[in-house]
């Protein structure tokens, strides 16, 4: 199958119908409503559901019960919407359900504005919500990335029964790039009849599915945190990946930056490059489970002086990487928050003051 | 005056009341719900109001327009209730109102168990919700030490003009132990004229306040974000609370813990020292700004040889610690989440292990 | 096609399938929660859709978009429920959209209890919300009846382009009758084209719809009222429907009787008539329009010496048979309304102390 | 007390206040906005509470809520808000609470118009809400009239412990009239001991008082529809009030006409006597209970001809006036219902040509 040249959010959506996802439960909120848009056509034609609910807190918990039923679900939102969903998602996680989240992060915040943002980044890695869960977060740097991400995310969210969160962008959102879709996938999750409570008749066995996150019992909640542990622990093995660039060289910098703002950093690697400066980069493509051995292995490379940290938010992502250093190298920050993408320029004038070499 | 016996859920609403706050809004929720008992009768009395809102969502938004107008306002509520608080309280601190937040944490994820934890760490102190903003979080080890942070929550949530959370656990609300209050605060923001929409005809002069958390433009944006980021960068050099526990002596291992957790490794300090097993503490009162660079000293002292980080969680605050050690020493964890507290057998056991000495 | 023994709930759902309705929201509640329960089954093989809502304000308003779409539509509730849909009911007159209200009456005011009542009479049929519109509404005495009765709604809402009502009782929710379903009905408003807003692309017209019930202007908002009171007039020479009972006798007092209580009041008809003491009858099916003129000449016979209005309520329907017998015989009315349906015997005590005669 | 000058909306509110009722809870909606503008000054002031619900259903239950506790407690409203309180309406009644609602009707069905409008007679006489229940409605035709209403309201409510509505509309609301108050009532309901919950603490004996409206067994909702139906018989005894107008003349028509309404009626009367055509006019000032036997009997005399109901509506008070005349003479009704207030030009004209006399 060829190409098309699709927009963002409307290649986000396709892409979900394609890993077999007929449920989809959304409010809308710019820059992502057009997913809404898109799918409210889409949908009925393929088969399946857009429901708008009358909230984002009843989305959550759309979500929530159509996941406990053993049925692909998916929801995009943008910042306020995902706090507003918070408390479903603890949920959702505790309850071992699969569900997939996209979060066309804008800038924060409070309602603070419509342009492209990384400011959810400690939500989204963190848990926004309550309690010791943790979602599988992965950060596209464009349209292919996003559709390829996507359809990953639905069999990501199955094999650990936990939320997925794809952290996108409005630049993401909005720009048109020719996109190539991969095979559909099947629309069931294979496993859920082990879990999924999704009505006798429709079951092989007679085995009865329970979803619940209520465990008043001290000892079975101690044991399903246990249970979420090892599935986190498990993650961090298996599915960390990001995208090592230009780390063949003997760079004297090492940038760590993912997304829309890996792009940029990208193009200002190259334009060092060709200057004769070396910089060094690690894209992570999760952020939970986060690079944290390659970004130290990169980090520990002797030409390397300094990490940089290179977000579109306050100082987040630093923590992971000044973490993950471990003190070898000093770790540096550099960010914006107001919607407007560092050019180029501005990160060569930053990476060459961190390396103490003027411009 | 003298002390009074007071169960901590109790105490934490007298001192608010004692802290000149007269209004407060909440949605019951075990194990705190004894708060919204206690003020639906004393607030009255001292000439305040207590409504209980219709959900944690409205709560969190009556908050917001309380502190707009430029009136002392808290809540009180336990995890799931936080987790629908948490679109507000990233909408406060976009809009630079002070407000006050308990959070008397229950197990979770999900809706969990009512028995304490520590699992809300993340939430507190990276940001349940979206953007970049953070909470000043205080972290109490029992009665007297709440009345006191509640009591210093107040007038640091308007200096900074910022959200301050109370992180406790149901232990420490329900306790009962001699309390002795503070004096008496007054009941108005000093510095709200300058900022608090309270009305034209109650001000001084005729500047006219707007309390917003839009900013469309992106300078004016990343501006908002720069403020806020000075901000928290100034709570970090003169906020930052911790106590040293056996930290004069030779420590051959360093325990981070902090809460009812650390009055349980208080006793397995002093255990072990009458065995003649030096271990040191570090029990870290606010929990952002964190106290990074006391952590980093002590781990550095040269008789120590691990750190361990203590919590009612699966990992959370080790996070922090390990960022603050820079690799310095090993950085392990010890961490429990069904409700039980672990016991001083129990951390004198794992303390041991991790330093390699047989019990 | 035979005769199915089949419950009344069910009945109700299967009759609003076979007549071509595809969409059902509602909201659970006693006694008619199995109509749900059939659908929520029943709906997805049809084709259809069922969509709880989250309250009975939003099921009003659900059924509101999809009839202003141009879709059948319908709900069952029960009286609290109803109350919750005034407004939309309100609403959906003003602008003029076709749609279904079924209210299995339960006692009340307030919560009330769960046993039969027609104690939503009023309710039904003077508008239970704001403004000068009514509904056309229809009573059922029995599984048969109730079947016929909301497949023939369905085009009379259409016909009108306004709400129609079922009033039925718990007794004919849960009684069990063999039931005969006429033939199916086609599936779309057949004049959609002339006033449903479904999208210009399915439309065979380039005429853009309009469904709206603002009106600012004083002109427009006289016009549209005109237009409703020109349909309601219409509904009263061409809709009123009734059975007369016994009428062709010298029968010494009128009974008027509807629904569940007018079956006790036929048996108790057939005794008195085989005691020799004749009563005649008339069934109101359609309560708006009211059969006035045949209650005001059944009651105009020579032989007739007063009227008994017959209801499990506490005196509704008696207000609308006083204006239609215009003072010409007196008017009484006997009632009940805890639940317990009158009998027989109960009926032929108080017909023949009206008629002044010895029992 | 002199007279002030003050707006209809401002003035009910004031009343309310000098009623002892110090407990307010609404939401805007045109055209009643101003009695909550003004209350939210005058109830702190008055040391009183005016809290904006979250919406017109919330409103309902704050109502019931307050009314319950034994305080006095009023709302004002406006059409489709009355619609969405009818639930709780039905349970206030139900539950044997006393509380006022203020309607200042606006022209509908639906979003209908702002202007004003008697549209909502059915709703407030015939019960909006579900059930066998009354509200004791009173219309006044200016804005003393309305202070006077609104101050009888609160007893009225406390001696029937039920809800009493003030049918207003936005002439009423908006008009400026000199107007003098009543002396101040008592602040508290003086039978309250008897049933209200105000927690024992606070009251003079042990007595437990319930208050609810679910009653499953059927003796008891029996029970609990009787003691009702006996408070709407003593109603119809001891609370009609009616103003004749004219009637000591020999009219040939009477004329029934309320509020607003009934104004332009009495200049029409006036011109027409001034032109030596005589007609009389009753005034229903309770709408419910309504002057039957007033109507009846004016209706009776022998120089009248005809009777015409004359409301702001297409068609609805003329149902009781019809019930009342029982025959007697011919009833015709004249209405208009999009705003424009009919002039005495158009109602001489109809008067006219219903009593068959050329103009």
């Amino acid at each position: 199958m060829g190409k098309i040249l699709m927009k963002g959010n409307e290649a986000i959506g396709e892409a979900a119908i394609r890993a077999g996802c007929l449920n989809y439960f959304a409010y809308p909120i710019t820059p992502q409503s057009e997913v809404a848009e898109y799918l409210s056509r889409r949908m009925p034609e393929a088969g399946g559901v857009f429901l708008q609910g009358e909230s984002e807190v009843a989305v959550g918990y759309m979500i929530f019960g159509a996941a406990a039923c053993g049925e692909r679900v998916f929801t995009t939102s943008s910042s306020p919407g995902i706090s507003l969903m918070s408390e479903a998602i603890s949920y959702i996680s505790a309850a071992q359900c699969p569900a997939v989240f996209v979060n066309i992060v804008r800038g924060g915040p409070g309602l603070g504005g419509i342009l492209p943002s990384q400011a959810d980044y400690f939500q989204a890695t963190k848990g926004g919500g309550h309690g010791d869960y943790r979602m599988l977060v992965m950060a596209p740097n464009g349209v292919q990335e996003s559709v390829e991400m996507v359809m990953m995310a639905f069999p990501l969210a199955e094999k650990y029964r936990n939320p997925v969160m794809i952290l996108g962008d409005g630049l993401i959102g909005q720009m048109m790039e020719p996109v190539e879709f991969p095979d559909h996938l099947e629309s069931e999750p294979s496993n859920k009849d082990e879990w999924a409570t999704s009505g006798m008749d429709t079951r092989k066995s007679d085995q009865r599915n329970l979803v619940k996150s209520l465990f008043l019992d001290s000892e079975q909640l101690e044991e399903n945190n246990r249970i979420l542990k090892a599935k986190y622990d498990q993650m961090k093995c298996e599915e960390v990946r990001y995208e090592p660039y230009n780390t063949d060289t003997d760079y004297q910098v090492l940038i760590v930056s993912y997304g829309t703002m890996s792009r940029v950093c990208k193009t200002a690697v190259d334009n060092m490059k060709a200057d004769g400066f070396e910089v060094g980069m690690i894209r992570p493509q999760t952020l939970f489970p986060f690079p944290e051995a390659a970004i130290e292995e990169a980090a520990s490379k002797e030409s390397c002086r300094v990490v940089v940290s290179i977000e579109m938010s306050m100082g987040q992502m630093v923590e992971d990487v000044e973490r993950s250093v471990h003190g070898k190298r000093p770790v540096k920050w550099h960010g914006k928050a107001g919607g407007d993408v560092p050019t180029p320029e501005e990160i060569i004038d930053v990476v060459k003051s961190f390396a103490d070499i003027k411009t």
